[in-house]
C-alpha cells in the first residue's frame, strides 16, 4: 500500500479475503460486509450485526469488528471508516453497488481496484498451493474414461452433465463441483456453450469441460478448520466423438489443436512473456489456416478462482515467473458443425513448466457404446 | 431514462437483464459482456467474440452486438457506445472492476446505480409471475414433512442438507436448488450460519431455510425456450426440534416469534410502509423482551433474486403496492443457546395480503424417531 500511494484498502466476501484471512461467506449479497485495512495501522471489519459472530471467529487481534443493523445500514460506518482517506484500493469483484455508496460519500476519493495491491501476492502459488491443485486435478484427470464414456447416443447434454457430477461427488465426496460444461454436436462450436437439453447422436463431436474444488486447511485458535466455499480448483477439457466422427474435418483439427498446446506448453518458462503462450497456440492454428476459429485467448491463470490472473493473452507483456498456475487451453470452433478444445493447467517451474494434470490424449477419444 | 435524467443504462448478466431480454450466461466473471441503452435510441450488446452467438439469440432487431477478442478487450468499445453520455445508470450487480474501468476513461462520467431506473419495472409482480412464484413455494412448502423427518440424532447439518437437496431435485428434476441453510443446537443461533458438521442431539432446536428456483418461459423466434439460470425462487424457514426440547425457552421462544409474523401478515396492505411491517413484527418481540435478539430485518421482496427490493426494514418508508412480493422472517436468537425463525412469503392484493406459501405452524415441529 505505501508503494503505490493507497491509504486504505476494502474487500469484501470473496477470494482475496479469503486468502489474507481463512474468512468465507456464502450469502453476503447487498449487505456489506468488508474488511478495511489503513495504511495507519487502522484494520476493522464492518458486518451486518447477525454475521458478527462469524467474523469474530476470523479476526485477528487487533482488527476490530464494527456491527451494523437493518435500521441503521452501512453507509455511516463506511463513511467513518475512510475519514481522511484519499485514495482508497476498493476490492474489484464486489458489487458496484457498494462503491456508488462509497463515491457518493466521499465523491472526491481516488478509487483504484484491489488488484493494484493483491495481484502479486496470489499470484505466485507456493509448493503447499501446488499441491492442493494437484490434488484436485487428480481428481478430473481420473474422472475422463468415464466422462467420456457418458457420451452415448440419445442422452442429453444435461443427463451426462447431472451423472458427471454424480460420479464426481461419490468419488470425492469432500470436494464440490466448480462448473461444467457438456457441449454437443454443433453446440461444441460455442466455446462458453451452457449445456442444455440437446440429445447425442453418434458422430457428435462433444467438449467436456469441468472442474472441482477442494477445501484449505485454515489454522485458528481451536485447531485446524477446513474452508467450505473457498478452496483451489481444478478445470479440464476433453473433446471427445461419439463412436467414429460424422464430419471428416475433426480428427485433422483435433491434431491441429493438439499440436497448438505442445507448442504453447513448450513456450512455458519463466521470462516468457504472458502473450508468448498465446502466441506459440496461436501460430500453429494460423499456420494451418483456422486463426479466425480461435477466439479466445489460450489460458487463465487457475487459483481459489477458476479465472484469475494471469491471462495467456496477445497484449500481456506480463512474464511468466516461478509458481504461477494458469491454463492452456486452445480450440478452433468452426460454426454450425463442431468444436475442440484441449485444455490442461501447466505450473511454470524454475527452469521451464510442469504439468499439474496429466497430459491431454494426443488422438481423438472415442465413446463407443459402453 | 427521460425522467431521471440519465442518458445511458449498462447492464451485465444478472437479474435486470434477464428480465429486460431474456438473456442469461453464467460464465461472465471478467471479461465484460453488457447491453448498452441510450435514450437517443442506440442499443448495443458489447460481448466477447465467443459469446455473440449466445447473444445473437436473444438480442432484438435494432440492437447491434459488438463483439471484442482477448487481444483488444472490452475498454475500446464501452467507450465509444459511451460518446457524448453525461450520466450513465450502472448495473449495481456488476463487478467493481466494470465501473472502475469507465471511471479510468470517462473520469467526468456521473454514475447512478441502475436501480434508479430498473427498481421499479421488477418490483410489483404481474399475475404469470405469481404463478410461477406458487408454483416453487408448493415445492418447498411440501417437502417440510420430510425435511424435518432428517432431523435425526446423530446425523450431521452437512447429511442434512444433502439429503434435503436430493429430495427437492427428485421431486422437481426441472428445479433447482437456489440455498439451503441447515442450523442446530446452539449454531441455529447464527441467523446466516453456514451448514457445518455438527452432529444433532436429542432436544436440539433445527432452523430449516431452504429454497428452490423454477424456469421461466422465454418467448423467442424459433419458439418457447425455457430459463435454467434464472428463475422465480421460493423461499421458506421452519423451525422445529428432535424429540423434545432441551431448552426450557423453546417453546415460549416459539409462540413470540409465530405472534410476530402473524403481526405482521396482519400489517400488510397497499399503502402501508415497508418500515410498518418490520414495526409490527418487532413490536411483539420487544413487547416480550427479546429486542436485542431481534437483529435483522422482518423481510426482504423475492423474485427472480432470492433478495430483492422491497425490504421490510424500519427507515424504509416506500408504500407498499399491489403485486409486492417478500418474506416475513422474524426472529429471535439467543447466543449459545438456540433461535427461532418462522418465514413465509407474502404478496400484497388489491385490498389486503395473500400468502405465497402455506402458513407457518402454529406449534413448534418435533422430529420424532421417524
Amino acid at each position: 500500500m505505501k508503494s503505490t500511494g493507497v491509504d486504505a484498502l476494502i474487500l469484501t466476501p470473496g477470494a482475496d479475503l479469503f486468502y489474507l484471512t481463512g474468512f468465507e461467506h456464502g450469502h453476503a449479497g447487498e449487505r456489506l460486509l468488508a474488511l478495511v485495512l489503513r495504511q495507519d495501522g487502522f484494520a476493522q471489519w464492518i458486518a451486518p450485526a447477525m454475521n458478527v459472530p462469524q467474523v469474530e471467529q476470523r479476526a485477528q487481534s487487533g482488527e476490530t469488528i464494527r456491527g451494523w443493523n437493518d435500521t441503521e445500514w452501512y453507509v455511516g460506518p463506511l463513511k467513518d471508516a475512510m475519514a481522511g482517506v484519499k485514495t482508497v484500493a476498493f476490492d474489484d469483484e464486489a458489487r458496484a453497488g457498494f462503491l456508488l455508496d462509497l463515491l457518493t460519500v466521499s465523491p472526491a476519493m481516488r478509487v483504484v481496484p484491489s488488484g493494484t495491491i493483491l495481484r502479486g501476492l496470489r499470484l505466485r502459488k507456493d509448493a503447499s498451493e501446488i499441491a492442493l491443485l494437484r490434488e484436485v486435478a487428480k481428481q478430473v484427470d481420473d474422472a475422463i474414461p468415464a466422462a467420456v464414456s457418458l457420451c452415448r447416443p440419445e442422452r442429453t447434454e444435461g443427463e451426462i452433465d447431472q451423472d458427471l457430477r454424480s460420479l464426481l461427488l461419490t468419488r470425492h465426496p469432500n470436494a464440490a463441483i466448480a462448473f461444467t460444461i457438456i457441449a454437443s454436436g454443433p453446440n461444441s462450436a460455442l466455446p462458453h456453450h451452457e449445456t442444455a437439453k440437446r440429445k447425442l447422436t453418434s458422430g457428435d463431436v462433444v467438449i467436456l469441460d469441468y472442474g472441482t474444488r477442494g477445501s484449505v486447511p485454515i489454522s485458528t485458535a481451536k485447531g485446524t478448520d477446513h474452508s467450505h466455499i473457498y478452496g483451489y480448483q481444478s478445470d479440464i477439457t476433453v473433446t471427445c466423438v461419439v463412436g467414429d466422427p460424422t464430419d471428416p474435418e475433426v480428427r485433422k483439427v483435433y491434431n491441429i489443436v493438439y499440436e497448438a498446446q505442445q507448442a504453447a506448453i513448450r513456450a512455458v518458462r519463466p521470462g516468457a512473456a504472458c502473450e508468448d503462450i498465446d502466441h506459440a497456440a496461436r501460430g500453429v492454428i494460423e499456420a494451418a489456416g483456422y486463426g479466425p476459429y480461435f477466439m479466445h485467448r489460450t489460458g487463465h491463470g487457475l487459483g481459489l478462482q477458476g479465472h484469475e490472473p494471469p491471462y495467456m493473452r496477445s497484449g500481456n507483456r506480463e512474464l511468466l515467473e516461478e509458481g504461477m498456475v494458469f491454463s492452456i487451453e486452445p480450440g478452433v470452433y468452426l460454426p454450425g458443425r463442431f468444436g475442440v478444445r484441449l485444455e490442461i493447467i501447466a505450473t511454470v517451474t524454475k527452469d521451464g513448466v510442469s504439468l499439474i494434470n496429466a497430459p491431454s490424449a494426443p488422438e481423438l477419444l472415442a465413446a463407443r457404446g459402453v
